[in-house]
């Protein structure tokens, strides 16, 4: 329970990041369906910034389930990685109203990159107060999705200003890469659970 | 307690968009009641889709509190559901400054239509890991209101750009439908508690 | 602890209308001390409108903490008492932007009449279901400071358009009444549990 | 339990207070990387700012943690404190507009020394109802960190009027000695809960 208001205030300022994003979607001026054309860019980017932000919530919810004490480092970390997150409703609107150009699509991935870092540390600190025996531990392993998404941004970057829709096709597929949520956590805590439970019995 | 956070993220995402809606209705530039009168339309989309947010809460509430267990595919279905209620504040204020013009009228019936959808799925994902002997599945039975009211949406979406009156029409008549929450959960839930209770006593 | 989501939404939806209104508060144009006196009466009525807030939380907790069991019909009467008071931005920024003109100077009482109406009538549906027994009911007795703040604010929305101060001093009275929180439930319910404790002993 | 919906509260308005500071960082007009050079007096205040509403999250966490009754006096202390915070991202904005002048720099200071004062008065009033053998009390001792960051301020805020810098980096070395978080009362509850620990065994 220690975790409780942790995660009460990254689920409120995760939920305001992913709301306030559409404030910024003026309301076209005309009447006429036409009229929402040029939003389509605009809408795009908060699609993919929806999908970014909800993949962190989905994995933080699953981290912080496997987490049982919170150290000063960890409330820091998790200040650090909000920090980041909540630059993405600026680059969003940025790159949306840009129609992709080169310099805002390579901010929104040093913002991605930056964000994936943090998590990375975050991870890094409650390891380090679980133990390398940990479930959580277990449940990472290597963490290759962590380190290959890191990768792939650092790729998109520098890529973005030579040809601009491949740094959005970088974002695009590492959003898919994770779609497919944390399951290892969700999978290994439900076997210590089963441990547990068979020792019980 | 699995759906504790899940709850309380939506919880949260609800609470603002139900709010900044509000951020949108610009103070009057005069200073005397006449000013208020072009914010009429504004305001009274406003209030029409304060009541659909407050009825979607309303459902959400009752049904994740028959909810045991959250898998990936309920947290994603969740997502979804929310992703279309954070467009209500944008398509509310397009079709409130366009005094319910064809065009917006018709978007703001896609929007809900697209949103009932994702209630249906996010339902249709937690009847899965409920069981069809749950009492979710007896509570929910064949769901008639929740397909009249996808039927009822796909009927005022192409009326809007004939006459738009009836669109209004349709959406406020979907509203007063629901605004009888959905007692069919609580009324089951309380059945199968008073059954629990006399086991137990 | 069937009222945990209800007091989350509640405080969700109070959090960010006492928060937004801030927003409405444009840096101003120069960078000196000077450049925020035209700034004085939006200040002023968010302090107003900030306190008015912090009063109905405040209240709106001890509610709630004498409360047992939620029905639909205080599902609903909460969220018609959000409803006018998400409209507290609004007036609070056209009374402010207007250096406490007539018209929105009634216009806020408005808000705060219908306010207080609805959490009268909230309070009456929470009544029904605790019983005329209950400790609420006790507490609240003939509730005198709830309905002379709304014949205040009967008195003070014609007086708006005579004479603009006089509305002002009433609705910074009534606020004086109510800063004093609803010790009565906080008193009543100590006491019951000062009953149960020395029934348990 | 009874500081839960306290915490809830409270964690709601920070989280939207440390969020919507970013909505006030348009999109650069540009869509090169020196578009964004004009907003780094903006993102340099929003950084610090994002760090002090940290601390202050981080600070009122551990507070509430020790604390274990909420009498009427705390809740309005608490939401003084709040309305300070709040003024916070308005304040913000006026100084990284006006590229830290004078006058902003020195009102940006003004209300943290305010909601230093009104952090001070709710920790006084929290330890009127702790009592001064609490642990809490024993953690706080003479608070020497809050009254010298009271006193840096009260230095700072007449000194940006002759040079800006000076208040600037008061406010950085204020917040560096609070990064370090309030570790007393983590220390003084982790050894009071190792005593009851060893009392029970």
């Amino acid at each position: 329970m220690r975790t409780g208001r942790l995660e009460a205030f990254s689920d409120g300022v995760l939920a305001i990041i992913i709301t306030i994003m559409v404030l910024e979607m003026r309301a076209p001026l005309g009447d006429d369906l036409a009229a929402l054309t040029p939003l389509l860019p605009v809408f795009l980017s908060y699609v993919l910034s929806f999908v970014y932000l909800g993949i962190y919530w989905n994995n933080h919810h699953h981290l912080l389930h496997a987490t049982h004490r919170v150290s000063a480092g960890v409330l820091w970390a998790n200040l650090h990685l909000l920090f980041w997150l909540s630059l993405i409703p600026f680059v969003t609107r940025w790159m949306g109203e840009n129609h992709f150009a080169p310099a805002p699509t390579a901010t929104y991935g040093f913002v991605l990159l930056m964000a994936a870092i943090a998590y990375f540390i975050l991870q890094g600190r409650i390891l380090a107060t679980e133990g390398p025996a940990s479930a959580l531990a277990a449940a990472l392993g290597r963490d290759l999705k962590g380190k290959a998404s890191m990768a792939l941004y650092l790729v998109a970057i520098p890529a973005a200003f030579a040809l601009e829709w491949i740094a959005g096709a970088v974002y695009v597929l590492v959003a898919l890469l994770w779609l497919i949520p944390d399951r290892r956590i969700e999978r290994a805590l439900a076997s210590a659970g089963a441990d547990a439970g068979s020792l019980q019995s």
